[in-house]
């Protein structure tokens, strides 16, 4: 099959690579019909994050179920499957409690020895605890939004709920690439009553304002703060999605709630990693939370409304590619030229 | 009337200051019957917190109202009370939802201009709000008990909620002060079913069982983190107080945290303050929450349940002295002889 390898910073290529095959009874092999491109996949792309030369790339895709092992019981071939951007076995303590991503049998596509995303077939370890299915008669047009719930949307409502959003929340979201977008959606619909995005692109924030986004401060650092505190009567805000991973943001992220507020973290810790000191806090009790989201978790919930109506995260995909078009993917995403790519095969 | 003053480092006094008088009509004038002195004074007496010379010290006491402003409705003289270690207006936005430490009008006992506690009399802004009635049948003996709702059981209790203690927890305990010491008392009174203790000064662990710790854990730095790992089949505990506030204790938090866990800061930070590095959590989805403590909201339940013997945190009471005592205490405090010195007027 074909498949996208990374071979060094800026070097990715659609390859002839082995086809997935069952190695274990509870394997099952995806044929993958949807996959995109993440903005942390541009760490690797960039050269920040490590990857061995010939490794595969991309943690985000659906698909149909080609062939399963002859353990797995609620899968068969044919059915319409998402998955969550780690697989896990669903059965040890950490699975029992919604945290399948620190499954000690869990992985990360992608990582050495398993198929990424971006290709046409994944071996899926624990299929029956790992994927989701998705119902055979669902639209077409409602595909992309679900494709979201591999990572984007679910790492968006991680955000939100470490933040403790609720109904009648003031809310701040520092980023406004594809997760600070879906932090955005997640926040509204957990109620939040005013959404405050921190971004500075304005195809972007005009995203932001279609998913609920009640006000764009699109200064930086000190600027930021200050604008978020005057549109708050000086107090800040309830709660902060953090969806950037920098120092910078951060900080500002840290600055910007209020008194006893809670900021939610799940933008990827890189740029000689994001500290936080925690005498900033201690006076005015702020939380933190958040990390790398458990979304195989959150996907029936989320599904459900992406089926029924009242959840659509489909406009952060504002490019639309094939599976050759994937190395230029990567391009327009790191050169801003595209918030988030959809690969459709 | 006689009252503690701090000049500079080690340099702590009892001398004559003016009687307390009732400035606004919200104003009460508590005379002090029980005070004491808390970890965190400490760090003023050892010069690594700034303090004017001759500024007052000491934020834990309790007494009898001698005074009433002709605003104070719920409090007359005679009545006996407990305050807080800061006083609140009890109206503002921050009040009403039980953050008190952030109340705008608020205070803290023994800032410029207000008297501390560590005296024969304290001028009480706010008195309604402020003040906590205890019941003029109380028994004598339980006062200290009831002393401890000021601030070290008020803030064990927020470190333990903080850090998510629910019935059934397996609960850490960083530091064997007086407030690491109250933290074991909150999370057994949270329902914990097990509680390991880090400290490594017998008398100290050794209140800590009494409180509820099913382990002692001496050792420090990584050994107390493999340690903590041995216990805990390796996974580490769900909950951590955090109740020293330096970098190392705060590092041994995060690495003893079990991945979906929270930590529970109240160790105030000092020493060049506590940084956290957020990608040591990421992966993890660890949780951090606390800081200074708005006691006032937990006194009237501590307090419901220390009068009904359920609570009983005197026990951190090592040395009992009389207002003379007070340098002595310091000292005894700061030279590891006491844990918590209490102050009988």
């Amino acid at each position: 099959m074909r498949a996208t390898v990374i071979n060094g910073p800026k070097d990715i290529r659609v390859e002839e690579v082995p086809d997935p095959r069952i190695h274990r009874p509870g394997d099952a092999v995806v044929r993958v019909t949807h996959a995109c491109i993440c903005g942390s996949d541009l760490w690797a792309y960039r050269g920040v994050a490590a990857r061995q030369p010939g490794q595969r790339i991309g943690h985000e895709f659906m698909g149909v179920v080609e062939e399963v092992g002859a353990e797995v019981r609620g899968l068969r071939a044919g059915d319409r499957v998402v998955a969550p951007f780690v697989w896990a076995d669903g059965v040890c303590e950490f699975c029992a409690e919604g945290l399948y991503t620190s499954c000690p049998h869990g992985g990360f596509w992608g990582q050495p020895g398993s198929d990424g995303g971006q290709g046409e077939a994944v071996r899926v370890p624990f299929a029956d605890a790992t994927l989701v299915r998705v119902p055979s008669d669902t639209p077409a047009e409602l595909l992309p939004a679900v494709m979201t719930l591999a990572d984007v949307m679910g790492t968006g409502h991680h955000a939100a709920l470490a933040a403790r959003v609720r109904p009648g929340s003031t809310v701040a979201v520092v980023g406004d690439g594809a997760v600070g977008l879906c932090g955005v959606l997640a926040a509204r619909r957990l109620g939040a009553e005013r959404i405050v995005i921190l971004g500075r692109h304005e195809n972007r924030t005009a995203i932001a304002r279609g998913f609920g986004a009640t006000d764009v401060v699109p200064e930086r650092g000190e600027a930021a703060v200050a604008a978020v505190r005057e549109l708050t009567g000086g107090a800040g805000v309830h709660a902060v999605l953090e969806a950037v991973g920098t120092q910078e943001s951060m900080e500002t992220a840290i600055s910007i709630a209020r008194d006893g507020g809670a900021i939610g973290y799940v933008g990827v810790p890189h740029g000689g990693s994001a500290g936080v000191d925690i005498g900033q806090m201690f006076g005015r009790n702020l939380a933190l939370g958040g990390g790398v989201a458990p979304v195989r978790g959150y996907l029936p919930e989320l599904l459900a409304d992406v089926l029924a109506g009242r959840l659509d995260p489909s406009p952060v995909f504002d490019l639309t590619i094939g599976l050759d078009g994937v190395p230029g993917g990567y391009a327009a995403m790191d050169e801003r030229r595209a918030i988030k790519p959809l690969i459709v095969l």
